[in-house]
């Protein structure tokens, strides 16, 4: 047992480090302007053109892809990046190439995708020139029972036929989100998990209707393409669109949600640890009943728990890594289902004391942290509420799973 | 001791009952709709104006005011009409006159103000011609703390001169917010709590300068005329502008205070109620695995834990109004720092597990519940945070204060 | 609504409180000493003895009951007469002849027995001449469900003939538990809740075992009895000695347990005060780090989230014995149910704050805190866990009950 | 990084896992019978002679110790044994001499112990000949305040005289507890943390008064030597009985203090994961309401929770002990201070959901929860209660320390 990383592994998070502190963290205010400028707009904003470019001259670049076109690194060695890209969830990521949906869509079609959907799809993203869309989620169903889904894809010719209706596709509202996967199912009478499958849309196929943009806590997510509602009216693609085998959908899901899930827990922890850093800068300066408030119990205890909660969870989470890398994300399910669980929750905690701590500007755009926080509690229903994955974890633990 | 309403508080809920639920829940599509026809717009809207004269009409009218030009109402039989009002804190309130914050400025104005400036202010306000905005946040400094309060009211001839930077002034970006009531410092040098004085400055007083809104999470609570930033630059008003005398204004704000507390304390429980009551509708509805998710052992515990918080701390709203009404609102005080503590933390709960249940839903604009929650997340921050309260109580409680 | 007690209840409540301040709280060291000098017996002491006959000098005797030989009190007035006995959980109730397990019993025995039955037992245990057990809860069934029971009361000729085995028989152990009310099925065929009767067992009777005692938490409660386990081998009692008829046993249960719950609650709360109390002066004059802990911020905090908590749900326990009163148990089972769930788990909450206050000296016999945290602890068991009725509340409030 | 242990490690660990198993819980039954039978007796009972002589056999013996004379395990490699410890807290480390105080005492004689007090008290301890105690805690103030210390230790020739009253002198009930180190003032004038020293008192010197045992919640831990106050009246000992020099004491409690925790954190996890054992088991066996309570939600939540609060802690413990390794028990302390908080808190918690997952049988002596609670309950006060860690971590955290 080893706590240290290996060097190749620490020089990297180095670099990663000073990248996100001295290049990202100052082009937030940049991206506000930008923002501000152009409402309505969905698209990436220059400031973030500028960050890749830079980044990919400094070979920081699609860090999460495990195998060729990416950086070769394992699940290990990518966490503390990915951990390092949450400080900013909004420059940071996607300054390497490395925001979700894109990089699981990503994993998706260099793990299972063929040959011509990796030229057509795979490599632009790899290149950043075209994002993308994962299409799973419905309006009208639980959708953290995969066997509710409504959508249908009907095989007609050399066609599939697509029809549904789906929310939540993040990034989907950015114009340049060119390709949509969407889960739907092909055959309704075969078992339990066979029933789905998993097919490329492009964006501009005829009877795609983006419907609209969701909010999470008032906020719309424009800068990385928010969440739109989407309608697919009886949508027609090849049939050499679908992803895998018919029936493929459910197996393929899980393959892309173990890693996804990893990578949502360490930029989570990310989250927290920059508001950690922005209370305790706060409690240092701001003086209250004629003493900083750093000087308080409440706060020392908050802050202190904190610590704790980071430290505990962040081992978790490289355990979980770990063991990914050497056993496998199926004998990895267990620790899977603990971090995200316990993770989203406890940084969604951390973020609350730091409003707090921080009085009415905690609630306000002034600070990250209220933004952070709507971030981390749409992480607890994300790939299913925590308390599906509670109930499994723990009938698995009574030895009834 | 006697835990039934009189009949005549019993019957005026009642009334109340039927508008909320006939008219006012109703109408808040309207409102939607109607507040994205005028992006940008800060007014009220007309649905407001018609509930109003509807309410009105019913003789629902400034329930809150208990002496004369009110409704006679105990801070007791008022107490279950504000709550219902909570349901939709968008149109409750402002539907019989009854919304933050000219209910604690028309009261404030009742009871310090002069002949002149209840005709000129008051008057307007219960007539629901004007509106106020109450002008006591620094973003500067920690202003639970009266002391640290920057603003300075300096007296010179006949007039008084202010100069300071403001703001959470809720609903004064609405331009038919006509008057501002300032909190600042007169006398620097006098004991702690004679130092402050509060004065009246019309909207349009040259030097008053509406900087920007704020947001509370990403919602810009346009309905209800947002929350502003302001700065008072060498602003001259009247002398007779002065609210009671040099010094008073922090006995002034104490008792402005208690009240609004228990109205805040009341609301935010008709906040909780609506969400339970949409969470059993959902939990009802909606299937996963196979049955109505109000069989999960989780959903029943949650609605339980939901219904036990409630009915206690409803219980002890109620005893806090009864002692103000009693035995006075000094008496009071370890009860209203208790409910003032207790209930926005409780009800933040309930409605961080109302969106559990609705699933992404829940994070949306399609459910009330995000929205509700970041309304109940600032009251923990609304005159004072939770822990400044928190501390007093335990130390009163301790025989130390 | 009206929250000040009548004036007989004030003028009751602040005898009791005199009594339990001067004579109780004193004679607790008399007890320890009488109880160390008799190791191994379970009578009540002679210290007990004395203090009834005082309080019964004083007409503060059976205030629990509210018919005919009691005191005539409703729920609501004896409530805070049970609270104020919390505070001496081993001399409070038993000094007023209102301890648990004779409270219910005799309550029972005063709805539901027979004129001789009543003659036979109610009377002495009115007097305090003989103590009782009631013989429910059994060691090899969850007895949170009822039909679980697995005890036989079988009809042969003029008599019943009893077997089974029960534990956790409160007060058993005490030789002066002269009857024991035991729970059984008469009908294993009849619908679910008529399957149980309820039947006296003279403690004397042939093929009645007293196995052995229990503890709790370590605890033996030898001051009241202790716990006892009970095998009844073919035990033979007149057919009279059937508590009203065959299959009535679950409806008495019911009948029995809701004030039950009540005063549970109303003592839980009064050991909660008294833990506070203890904590208050503690808090006051122990230095650490050269200051009182009381100026701490976390003791502070501790301090004032016991009063909020004590102060909501004492009025919640209040309200339910107001419903029981005027609607009935059965339409008050809400929020029996309610103050059944929180009140033992707030009160082992604050408890357990308690005993970080006084460090080590928490956890020995030097303070009463950790015997009262044993005591709250068990109430989250007895009658049932917490989580059956959470379970129950929930559906009930979900519309599904 | 690397979370697989080395082979030998591995080895050993399932070496000790199997005599846990396999000898040590089948002897809890005979210990309890040995400890029926002699009331009052406070030694080692027989079955802890044989449980030793067979764990030495097996070269099970002083693990601990890294040094000369114990085993050569670094922190992290002794970690997973003294959780396997854990799971029996009365025959677990006592079976392989590993049990505190003995294990901190033995530390630091072998460290700061000169030949001569080697020679005479470590050896026999090392041997099992004999047992020791800790004083240091003192009735009469807050001993997380080292300065507080009120014991002296006055040089006069070539002797000390103690003077003081020490109490939760864990083991000193055990007359086989030969020697005790006792922690005194030497000079109350020197800099605050050089004004402790520590010195060896043998038993039977003059002036040593065993005064009473001390119990937690109702157990006097008979089985391993009980929790003494202790008079020092005027007590002579040699002048070489010093431990390091005058002044040294503070010094030397805090190097003892840090592999201290981490064993009982460690111990700690053990007994959580026994508790977990015995409700999985349960859990599967008992029926209620037609069905095993492993099917009930709450009790899969209950153990999910639990799961994941092992798994995250255990791995803080091992992060913890691998840094003591590493880089010093000093750069460790935010660790240290970290799982001393959070390690006993988090069992706690999972013990009080056992006992409610076994009811009323989880209170008794009958499964071991109960008595395992009020062990990791007493660890939340020992060496400082939990609040003194969390504000100094709070402190270093927020730069200020």
């Amino acid at each position: 047992m080893e706590f240290a990383p290996d060097p190749a592994t620490a020089d990297l998070v180095e670099r990663v480090r000073a990248f996100i502190h001295d290049r990202v963290i100052p082009a937030e205010a940049v991206l506000e302007e930008q923002l501000a400028e152009t409402p309505g707009k969905w698209n990436l904003r220059p400031i973030v053109r500028e960050l890749q470019a830079s980044a990919r001259e400094q070979g920081l670049w699609n860090l999460f892809l495990p195998g060729e076109g990416g950086a070769g690194l394992t699940n290990l060695q990518y966490a503390p990046i990915a951990e390092l890209t949450g400080w900013s969830p909004k420059l940071g990521p996607v300054s390497f190439n490395c925001a979700a949906p894109d990089t699981g869509n990503m994993e998706l079609l260099a793990e299972f995708g063929t040959d011509a959907q990796k030229t057509e799809w795979l490599e632009p993203l790899l290149d950043g020139r075209i994002r993308s869309a994962f299409c799973m989620t419905e309006p009208d169903v639980a959708s953290s029972d995969a066997t509710n889904i409504a959508t249908r894809i009907v095989r007609d010719g050399d066609e599939y036929v697509i029809t549904g209706r789906k929310w939540w596709s993040t990034g989907a509202m950015n114009p340049d989100a060119a390709i949509f996967i969407v889960m739907g199912k092909t055959d309704v009478d075969a078992p339990r998990h066979r029933q789905q499958s998993m097919i490329l849309v492009p964006r501009g196929t005829e009877g795609v209707e983006i419907v609209r943009p969701l909010t999470v806590f008032g906020y719309d997510d424009r800068d990385h393409g928010g969440h739109a509602e989407i309608v697919f009216h009886d949508v027609r693609v090849p049939a050499a669109n679908l992803i895998g085998g018919e029936g493929d959908g459910f197996a393929i899901a899980q393959a892309r949600l173990g890693p996804g899930r990893i990578h949502h827990c360490m930029r989570a922890l990310g989250m927290a640890e920059r508001a950690l850093a922005l209370v305790v800068s706060r409690a240092n300066e701001r003086v209250a009943f004629g003493r900083p408030i750093a000087e308080q119990g409440v706060v020392r205890q908050w802050v202190a728990e904190s610590r704790i909660q980071l430290e505990a969870l962040r081992l978790l989470v490289l355990k979980t890594a770990w063991l990914m890398d050497t056993v496998g994300n199926r004998k990895a399910m267990t620790e899977i289902q603990a971090i995200k669980i316990a993770v989203p929750r406890a940084v969604q905690e951390i973020l609350d004391r730091a409003i707090q701590v921080f009085g009415a500007a905690g609630l306000s755009s002034d600070v990250p942290v209220a933004e952070l926080f709507a971030g981390a509690r749409a992480l607890r229903l994300a790939d299913g509420p925590d308390e599906v994955h509670l109930n499994a974890l723990g009938k698995a633990e009574l030895g009834r799973a």
